[in-house]
């Protein structure tokens, strides 16, 4: 059985500061929901984003961006060519780039796009436990775009679809699990709030792909995005009553963590 | 004259405990602009949201949930194909769909696709007055996607649209109504500070769709969503010095009648 | 060398009481990431937004609405041709309408589309110090869609953009500067958190259409909008701790000052 650590707080601060140092210009290309709470959330934790969607212009991007975003949410055809070209750009300068596979397990046409997208080899997969445990073969479908498995019935697929592809998975849930295939890292905290916000697991996604710019870890760099989220939700669940006041105390939260790492 | 009755806090109370334990999965097919807002929205009420939006997998899609919103604010071709086929796939297994016939009255060609979306029947419409009115064949257009009219002008309108469709009409407005043709019923309350937070009029549409997914009355449904939404901007204007702080504030208190009602 | 005027007290509350008292309709056509923003931040000020975004109405839509908002942020083949019906309906009737040139100088095909917008004379172009340099042939590019150059380094190229193209340019930034290419209107104060909360600089081309469809002086209406903007941060930044909590704040702070122009 695998070894499940939990990231040493110095990997995390040494992971906020070259963020925070670094502002790396993060390319997304995500879901028609959570643009604006993507943004947000790269900008208060201290990275530069920018949504370019269109096939004309998408590689053109990617190749001065510093990681790219891949959100499944809403895709359409020609949005899918724009990802295609953006992700050729990435692999040829070797950029890391995150695919989010939302609602993976749910919708045939979409889950053929997630494999292709997959078989382009991300340098990071973010997903629930449904959406992983889908991609490793094992899945029965969520509710929609929500889960219905927990994190910890999803940590051996996440680290067998690691290690076939020789990617990083990370599942997100209760608790967090990033993996290499070999090595497991878990974090914990965080608050059940976040799930009744949309866009907080999209907008980590594009926090994972902003800490892998300037991390040459794809794991503590992933892993660290995740911590940051969950602290960030315990610090604004407590500021909060609701899931309209938590949105604005989470972003506030971020902010303050990106500043003590200056 | 139609007799107007007052929703009674009974059947108020057995709709929101449906809702929230139904937890139903309300398929959005949504303008641009209140993506974000109609997600949070049907989360903080105890629903569970989904844009799925491309012709490939709208029926698909469709074909799972527990009802369907059809808004018309920023329509493109690709997206009415892909509405339409979403709308089959629901009238195919009797599913619960609203239509929101956005600044419906302005706009020759958009006026093309809400009458073929209304001939399709959908359970229930959503309306403001000037579009209420504008459906009725009695319209004089609004102000871009604000109503001119107030909404005790469009009941008699919202009657004959109801009989003559066999549909629920819902205008909505200082008091809302909610009509079969035959019964009426009325609304009051809310605050005017929720007409200056874009798409609290189209995420109340959604809140429509998640109330009629677990009520076999779609017109004891739609009453039932639409004084959530009273009351939530009642509470949120008292705790709000403006539209900013009344945004969170509104959701805050859908989440909290949601948990009254668990 | 330019002499550099303040905006005068006088100006800005006579341009922000008709702004209140005309209650504008402004036909926004921009990115997808700010639709929300741009949407809320109109209705605080008083306006009535509008977001039309189809070649098959777009036309239809300028043609009864006050003001025309044009942001290239993500541009499609689809989305560009409706701009172009929506431009050519402005200019027939000499309505006001605002380009926001987003990341100007950074990609080829953008830079095309924004030429063309910029040849067929908008009311005001409304950019960063690093886009304005650009469309004045002296531009080094941005980091993504944020400025690396000040306002102040800006100013000469604004003025030659502005008397070549016999337009308005308002170059924003830590101060802000309107040109007609003779007169300089510059505007001070605002708060930096103002450029963590994605969508303030988009939403500010939207308000200076808005300002623009009331009053004569699109040197005067340009400079009032941007006056608001500066002061609401200021106000904002006060009641906030983070750009979580400024969003909000920002959103009521706008609303206020409306309030006390009625």
């Amino acid at each position: 059985m695998q070894t499940v650590e939990n990231l040493s707080q110095e990997t995390f601060d040494r992971c906020c500061q070259r963020l925070v140092n670094a502002r790396p210009l993060v390319h997304c290309m995500t879901n028609d929901v959570v643009q604006e709470i993507t943004a947000d959330v790269l900008l208060a934790a201290g990275a530069s984003p920018a949504m370019i969607i269109d096939e004309h212009e998408s590689a053109d991007f990617a190749a001065i961006a510093d990681a790219l975003l891949i959100n499944v949410g809403t895709i359409t055809e020609k949005r899918l060519c724009a990802m295609n070209l953006a992700i050729e750009a990435a692999n040829k300068k070797s950029m890391p780039w995150v695919l989010d596979p939302v609602a993976s397990g749910l919708l045939p046409w979409r889950d053929q796009q997630i494999a292709h997208f997959l078989s382009l080899r991300p340098t990071v997969v973010r997903g629930n436990a449904s959406e992983i445990l889908n991609l490793a073969g094992q899945g029965k479908g969520g509710h929609g775009v929500d889960s219905t498995d927990s994190s910890d019935d999803a940590l051996q697929a996440a680290m067998a679809l690691a290690k076939t592809r020789g990617i990083v998975v990370a599942v997100t849930g209760e608790t967090d699990f990033v993996t290499d295939g070999e090595k497991v890292l878990s974090i914990a905290g965080g608050d059940v709030m976040s799930t009744l916000v949309v866009g907080t697991g999209c907008s980590l996604s594009a926090l994972v792909a902003a800490f892998c710019a300037c991390n040459d870890s794809a794991l503590e760099a992933s892993a660290s995005a995740l911590q940051m989220a969950k602290r960030a939700s315990e610090m604004a669940a407590q500021q909060s009553k609701g899931p309209g006041s938590f949105h604005p105390a989470y972003l506030d939260a971020l902010y303050q963590i990106a500043r003590e790492h200056v």
